[in-house]
């Protein structure tokens, strides 16, 4: 932390870096710690790989764009460097000076890592880092801030959600975050098309393994039909775990070219990362993923096979 | 506070009435209370007019059944005697001597109220009063309390929620709440039946008023395919303003006599309860209902009216 905060005081150009596909906490640590910097009449500006949702306005409204030759440049919730986008890393891989990070599998891509595998969310670390640097903690640094907290932790649903999560969220609460907009945008918001492509793949459910298995499908014409994007599938993987009495739940999804890949999510005490080693892919224990070669029909048949192995030794 | 406590402290046997179909909070409330006043060496019983949901289990674990004449009458989330359920209004309505509740529009039916209504759930004043009676929360009680206040919350989701609710969860985890378990029964479980009738009724969306209402419809014939009951519809009803740019989702649910019942939820700045006063109904700013004895046609067309008058005041 002391040569975290030491490196962003001496230093008055910062760019910072957030991971490519972004979600809520990486850009929302990247936008509170540019806020931060500015306060202190800093030049900070934040970059990020991919085209990011205009869901995400609010966290950037006000920061004009700034222009300049970065002295010091620090990665944001960016777990290893591939992860800044081909592009950003050919640019920036390499000298990275600070990676600010939650993620205990770190790559220590970075000259320093300030790393807490702890912490439910980066946005965490992020505002105690503002803390440290003499910021006090203004309303939109808090929305940005519990944006991050708020999207890692499902809303404080998942179980990387602790006390301190909590009296992290009630922090910036009272220090003016709009919960209600953000919970609104982040959770109670879903698309037309969404909604049409969840309403198709729940078409698709089949039972296995005595209900302990739930089994969906999402086809190119899915997409087709309904207008929705890759960007909604991780909302509808997630059903396929929710069905009362399912302890792994496989989706399959197909693929432009007509390959298709599984997103598998579990409940304990089934490993869902397991059960895609079996198959040449891998993951977390409750979430994970793998691809297939073949027609559809053989990779449900593989992928059910092993499903059941992993089900037979619990 | 102090009477509430001097209440419960005087008396020995005590019995702790919830409301008909009761929700989290009205059950762990109760329950934390009943086991705080058990540790204290008194004989107390929870009581509720309606079946009590197999999932919420957990709460009683461990509380065997206590047989005695009360000496004193605790009403726990019931805010008007009727919601004690017929029976046992019958039996108690009158001689209820004391209620602690969270409804600002409480009846004050008790001998004795104790009522906050700026306190997200009912489960948060019963923590309170717990310590005050000297008890320290174990992690029984501590899982009661969390489940009233994330089922009340949505999971911190809701409007009511405040940096004091996550405060409090915060000590409730603390002092041992599983909350991934909690979480994972009460909000990341569905049932087959649910899924089945969650697809029917997407089929049935049905956009108006340049998107600004989605209007769904459940019918009894839904309720026959899926299998599902009235308790899903509340999860159901809600996902019609969970629609991108949707200001006033409405659900026309057909009942058993053929008649329907609307059920209104809003964004701001639309009031839900002023459409539904137009049709004879009621109830808060986001969230109405009113019946309607027509066909399903004329039900539609009145409710359309009433939704376009509402949008034009905007």
């Amino acid at each position: 932390m002391k040569k975290t905060v030491e490196l962003l005081k001496k230093n008055d150009n910062i760019l910072i870096l957030a991971h490519q596909h972004p979600d809520g906490d990486t850009l929302g640590s990247s936008f509170a710690l540019c806020r931060a910097l500015r306060s202190l009449g800093k030049k900070a500006q934040v970059r990020c790989s991919s085209v990011v949702n205009r869901r995400y306005d609010y966290l950037r409204e006000g920061l004009e764009e700034q222009v300049f030759e970065p002295e010091l440049v620090v990665a944001v919730d960016v777990a290893d460097k591939v992860l800044l986008g081909a592009d950003i890393e050919r640019e920036y891989g390499n000298r990275v000076d600070l990676c600010i990070d939650h993620h205990s599998t770190n790559k220590r891509f970075a000259a320093h890592s300030f790393v807490n595998g702890e912490s439910a969310s980066c946005a965490e670390i992020a505002a105690e880092v503002i803390e440290q640097l003499g910021v006090e903690i203004d309303k939109k640094m808090a929305d940005c801030i519990y944006t991050g907290i708020s999207t890692d932790t499902g809303c404080f649903r998942y179980t990387n959600t602790t006390a301190l999560t909590h009296r992290h969220a009630a922090d910036m609460m009272e220090k003016g975050a709009n919960a209600e907009y953000i919970n609104r945008i982040m959770f109670e918001t879903r698309t037309a098309e969404y909604i049409t492509l969840e309403r198709l793949v729940l078409q698709s459910i089949t039972m296995h393994f005595d209900n302990r298995c739930a089994l969906m499908l999402i086809t190119q014409d899915m997409f087709t039909k309904s207008g929705a994007g890759e960007d909604d599938c991780d909302a509808i993987c997630a059903i396929s775990r929710q069905i009362e009495g399912v302890l792994v739940g496989a989706t399959l999804r197909e693929r432009a070219d007509g390959t298709y890949k599984a997103s598998i999510r579990t409940h304990a005490p089934v490993d869902a990362s397991k059960i895609c080693a079996r198959l040449g892919g891998g993951g977390h224990r409750r979430a994970a993923g793998c691809q297939f070669d073949g027609s559809l029909e053989q990779a449900t048949q593989q992928l059910l096979a092993c499903i059941e192995e992993e089900l037979k030794l619990i």
